[in-house]
């Protein structure tokens, strides 16, 4: 068998696997190393393949395509630097929790670290922030070597998507001649287990029926008790959230990405305006909790992260079915490795039922009270910020997806996005907070997801804004509002604001751009709106492909807005507490 | 001593001791760990503080720097995927041996692998990929802290520069409050040691005089010997080489970033055409070498490596003064680790003097017939992308600049651009050969080198698209000419083009998209021409800001013209070594 046949044989044994255990989509950067697997995949009649030409773009719309169907999505590139592009989105991956197949094409060995062009070291080049890596073997036909490629296909997907789920990188050593031979009818033909390789039980972590005694125990015992949720994405744990926060009249602490604001669950014991609330000291100390639930991510909010440390007495379980350890506050004092629908449904079981919570009560009241302060920013008339986040629930369509960027309007949409009955889809990229590939991953997103609004600030735009050309190329319809303060509009609201010599060198830093002509070169309308009724038409306008709304803002003004709400958030809180004192 | 103040003696007296080992410019991205560092720097008087919000085109940018002026260059980012977007520049950096220090900031350790926002692990992050890592220890102003952080300073820059030179990779944990205080005017005055806090030796490698001896006694035994030169940029060298060329009568292989192909050096010995002579069958029999010295990394032709190969019992030594091995042929006999500049004058002293050498004059009579032909690329009326290369000699004034892309351009430059006296310095990043930040690294090596021409395509151009900003901000001009063949032209050239079936969707990857909207964006002058006439007027006007000069050519009509020439070229050396037997 020639060079061409048995390198088709093996890479076909290999795709066919792939696409048998539920991968669908493969984004591809052209290169010529990578030639046979970019050609045997074109062929596969059930992969698509989607081309990118900048891998690091390549990588995140990848990632937003996971993010989107929490189906593992497959990256392919050529060796060299374009496989370093792929690393902001591996550690992306890898912190949020994504499944990532990256697969790079590589010299085999007697061409490297010879001096051969477009070869460099990737054996482990994405260090820890892989889960598993293998070197996979030059490509031959033996028996034993397809079984080895197809069990590795296997492994490579069922690792990706174990919880918890992350990248996985494997390196491909080909040789020349790299043109696959196609001509073969069966090549996607298994002779031996035609279904799947073999099976990668789907098992979860738990824990023993005395431990969940013991822990329904504990937090039947506690009277102050409060959920709070981070960044999360499963419509089921979402309602048994609910339903264990309703046996124990807890309240519920739901991060914008918890996916518990919007929604048609019952959302009397969600707290939506927590952020708001704890910059009140008043409420800090009226509100001290005895015992705390956390599910998800650490959410964003820098005051309930204060609020928490300033009781470090406080109970305080991690339920992780991926067996992390997310406590950035370091006073955690159960850590629970166990499914988060199991631990619900148990507890929910197990706990003793309240009827009533004063606790529960006293936080809907001052929830209540902030939120009546906070949709005030709706009566400023000028273009603001927090008003595009308070008018989302309002203005966007049922089963819309939010992607938001991270900075300031992930803070905004935590500070201005309430409750609503609408079935919303709130996706980040919250696992390393970077403001890069945030275009792309809303891409991504919106492959499988429409209709898609994505909400960033300028910097971010910026930064990603090639990755605008999937929307052109792809036809790929998406809402972009672009919050444009001319610069990184969240070092105003830091320390750094109040040292003014070097401050719009290193932290301002405007770049003023007229962003139009590059939404124009990648085929999309552009929409800069000057008032409010210019924002909610561009926004309620259907589009079938790319549109860009840019809503200009000022830095300072914005400062000063936020301040005043909040501000008045502490002072009405301030008043009801001593009310009813 | 406060938190504040400690953090600031400690990073100050790290910069200081920075710009005493002679960096001067830095690349920041701005971030918020990263506060205290970037703060520092834009106080010290003799730091040149550059931003650039994108990592990816900020790394490159530096990296641009470094290569042009050859003083390692710093570059600072926050935590997070920021720093992985350094990745692709810190591996070109490696491969290509240019000094670059990166600095990445970091969450303290208390706050690592726990969850936190924007932490990841960045340990190591870059792998083998960096000469030197370090962890920092978090800032202290204990005496033998700032000791240890002026000596971590020394050492960086040294072993940045240290011949092979490269990138090294520093990680600071910095704890909040992140601010530090500039109100000392005595900031960055040293108590100890004012002036450098120590030296490091500047070394190389060499061999001892018997072996020098060998060695001359060796190339003075084959008349059939050729020197080989690679990309290399030191002006000194290519004298020495010349020179030693002179006294051997062997025939000089200069790759077009070798920086022999112009210049005011004596050239009749310069050999530039080989790459079309050497797809010659005819010329690779007749001009069988005995004997091979290589200087510099690789050159980009492959004829030239196949004809290397060929030739399996040729003598060959490699001379690196940076002790690497850079062969990728596989068939050195002699690798060299000794300073190229020692190693040309001892050999120059010691080789035994030829008056004439058939060898070379063969040489020299096929590289006259080649360009002859090559230069019939003139004749051509319409816009193709050759001639571009051909004319560039002519039309680039003397000191010019250029930076080469690669894929096409870098092949079309050895292909078409020819000896000159004119003192122009060709660079590129063929450390691994990436198209990714090609514009930023021109624009760096534009900082501290006017006039500067960048060569292009398409992809290239649009891959690292963003790194245009720095011409609009720091108002760096630099002339692009962009050759829009709509695609990836080099895979016409290779055999994917046979397999029509996925060609286009796989390898051309059009992207249809009209740049000059980005140009104006970035407030560029955009040239679109139409013929010759438009070219050289574009070329020949002087420019303050951007320019990008698109040259719209066509793919297939590319691959024919190129074809045609190679085989005119083939057919005259044919003829002529008929006509000589």
């Amino acid at each position: 068998m020639s060079h061409q046949q048995a390198l088709t044989k093996y890479i076909a044994a290999f795709i066919t696997e792939l696409v048998k255990n539920g991968v669908e989509d493969v984004v591809v950067s052209p290169g010529s190393r990578s030639t046979p697997m970019a050609m045997v995949m074109a062929e596969h009649p059930d992969l698509q393949v989607h081309i990118h030409v900048d891998e690091r773009s390549a990588a995140f719309f990848a990632l937003g395509m996971a993010k989107g169907t929490k189906r593992p999505v497959a990256i392919l590139c050529t060796s060299g630097t374009a496989a370093a592009n792929y690393y902001p989105a591996i550690i992306e991956a890898f912190y949020s929790r994504v499944p990532l197949l990256v697969f790079t094409a590589d010299r085999p060995h007697e061409l490297r670290d010879i001096g051969a062009p477009q070869a460099i070291d990737q054996i482990q080049m994405y260090g820890k922030n892989v889960k598993w890596f293998a070197e996979m073997a030059p490509p031959e036909n033996a028996a034993s070597m397809i079984n080895y490629v197809r069990t590795t296909a296997v492994r490579a997907v069922a690792t990706a998507k174990r919880n918890p789920a992350g990248p996985v990188h494997l390196n491909f050593p080909f040789r020349e001649p790299l043109i696959p031979d196609l001509n073969d009818p069966e090549i996607f033909h298994s002779s031996s287990r035609e279904e799947k390789y073999m099976t990668v039980s789907s098992s979860f972590l738990t824990v023993d029926d005395a431990r969940f005694d013991t822990m329904a125990q504990t937090v039947s015992t506690y009277k102050k008790g409060l959920i709070i949720c981070g960044p999360m994405d499963d419509a089921d744990l979402s309602h048994k959230i609910v339903e264990l926060g309703k046996v124990l009249q807890f309240p519920i602490i739901a991060d914008p990405l918890s996916q518990l604001r919007s929604g048609r669950h019952e959302q009397s014991q969600i707290i939506d305006a927590y952020d708001a609330i704890l910059k009140s000291e008043t409420a800090k100390v009226e509100l001290q909790p005895e015992l705390i639930i956390r599910f998800g991510a650490m959410p964003v909010s820098k005051p309930l992260l204060l609020f928490m440390k300033q009781y470090p007495e406080t109970r305080q379980l991690i339920v992780d079915g991926g067996g992390g350890f997310r406590d950035p506050s370091l006073l955690s004092t159960d850590m629970i490795y166990c499914d988060e629908k199991q631990f619900c449904e148990e507890l929910t079981l197990r706990a003793n039922a309240r009827q009533e919570n004063d606790y529960l009560t006293l936080w809907q009241d001052v929830n209540d009270v902030a939120k009546s302060e906070m949709v005030k920013v709706l009566e400023i008339e000028q273009l603001n910020e927090g008003k595009i986040f308070a008018q989302l629930g309002q203005l966007l369509p049922e089963e819309a997806t939010i992607f938001v960027g991270n900075s300031m309007p992930i803070r905004d949409l935590d500070s201005f996005y309430f409750g609503n009955n609408k079935s919303m889809r709130i996706l980040g990229n919250r696992g390393a907070n970077g403001i890069d590939g945030t275009i792309s991953t809303a891409l991504g997103v919106a492959m499988h997801a429409q209709p898609l609004y994505l909400i960033v600030g300028d910097l971010t735009f910026f930064h990603d804004l090639n990755g605008l050309i999937a929307s052109k190329l792809y036809h790929i319809p998406i809402t972009v509002i672009v919050i444009n303060n001319n610069g990184g509009g969240i070092f105003s609201f830091l320390p750094q604001s109040e040292h003014p010599k070097h401050f719009e060198l290193l932290f301002g830093t405007p770049l003023n751009i007229d962003f139009s002509h590059s939404v124009t070169m990648f085929g999309g309308d552009y929409i800069k709106v000057e008032d409010w009724q210019q924002f909610s038409e561009a926004i309620e306008t259907e589009t079938s492909h790319l549109k860009v709304i840019e809503v200009m803002t000022n830095r300072e003004n914005n400062v000063r807005e936020h301040r005043n709400l909040w501000e008045s958030v502490s002072r009405e809180i301030d008043k009801r507490i001593k009310d009813e004192d």
